[in-house]
């Protein structure tokens, strides 16, 4: 499984992605989740990746592909589609024609591969953008009232996002609220695994503004979570019970 | 959908179930999710359902049935049963031929009204015992190392039940933690929903010790929930980001 997680702020957006890959429990691997796609100043993108592997692989490498292209359009490059909106609708349906192939390979009736994505990004003039696209190559946009989108594994981080993400919530609370929420998920479901990938898209910067690999035994991560679970428990035991 | 928690724990067991069912987004009902059986001092039984109302109601129906049936014996009432194993078997048992009538009768080859159950009970000279029921009759049981069994939409309140019960855990903090974790619940899905049920069996007490119905409104709850996502706030804000 995986566990991925983007939030739209006001100050930019905070997306993070675990790299654990299984296919079974005896081949069970580090797979990049997270992608991005600059051209700096002028645009940014960024793709999160859940569910099938070789679904999300050949869509990825059929977008880059598409790029590189040297007759690359608007049509049909993300790097020059005339919007955001336009760009999460040309990654559902690479992604639906991959699964299609697939499908129709193997008469699965849409049942191959699922997998899922979330696209954040932002082009000069434009404003921030974040979408979920479903396994069928529909999708739907973070809010205001929806200021973060999930994939995978994502009931157990939910409960923090909720009380704590609002849309004027910092990018460092934001980066905070993240890697608690996959920290939870991480101690509740083993399928779920480090290291993490964590990117920053400051408002307007039209490129990642920062980026960083949590290792596994990460010692500031360590301390983070250990801080969390200190204060969960310190909570827990102010709570007066219901008489 | 439902969510149903029981804990095991050295000085007893805890049990909290919601009372919401739907079929279809506008039939949505309350219903009592457990039920209890009781030879006070001699032995109880209390049990939690998820899943289609048909298929737990009927089953209960039966349960009770062979309890009241005059000519019941320790093959077919649970309140004679030799042991809590013997118990769980036969609620499994009822459960999936309950299921299997309707399968056959639909041509749905087990995929008919998916329901699961958790049985917690003791009798006089046996030790504590509680079950999860899978929708096929097959159970497992809560261990020292595993305290605590969840059914229906279990994920949203397990990180909390991961951090804070352990056998050791009081009976006042296992009923905080079970609380907290359908409040987590609560807030995350809709589809669960107040009033709640909430049992406690003191070891050895061989009846239902406590038992308190939460409506929704409920003051004591509200400001526990109130409580602790201001103490998830104050120990959010004092989290050090890593760097």
């Amino acid at each position: 499984m995986t566990y991925a997680v983007g939030l739209l702020l006001n100050e930019g957006m905070v997306l993070l992605s675990d790299t654990r890959t299984n296919a079974g429990i005896d081949h069970i691997s580090s797979y990049r989740k997270m992608f991005r796609f600059e051209v700096p100043d002028e645009r940014v993108i960024v793709i999160l990746t859940a569910g099938s592997l070789s679904v999300t692989q050949a869509t990825i490498a059929r977008l880059q592909e598409a790029i590189e292209d040297p007759e690359a359009t608007a049509d049909t490059s993300i790097l020059l589609a005339p919007s955001l909106l336009k760009v999460a609708e040309m990654i559902g349906a690479t992604l639906w024609s991959v699964r299609e192939a697939m499908d129709r390979r193997l008469h699965t009736n849409g049942s191959f591969g699922q997998a899922s994505m979330i696209v954040a990004g932002q082009r000069r003039g434009g404003v921030m953008r974040m979408f979920l696209i479903y396994p069928e190559g529909n999708f739907i946009e973070a809010t205001e009232d929806t200021p973060f989108l999930q994939i995978g594994e994502h009931k157990y981080g939910k409960p923090i996002l909720d009380r704590i993400v609002r849309p004027e919530t910092s990018l460092a609370d934001g980066q905070k609220a993240v890697l608690l929420s996959m920290d939870s998920t991480l101690r509740s479901n083993l399928s779920v695994g480090m290291p993490l990938d964590l990117a920053i898209i400051e408002r307007d910067a039209c490129r990642v503004s920062h980026v960083r690999r949590i290792e596994a035994g990460d010692d500031d991560f360590r301390a983070m979570s250990e801080a969390w679970s200190a204060a969960l428990r310190e909570g827990f035991t102010k709570i007066v019970l219901l008489p």
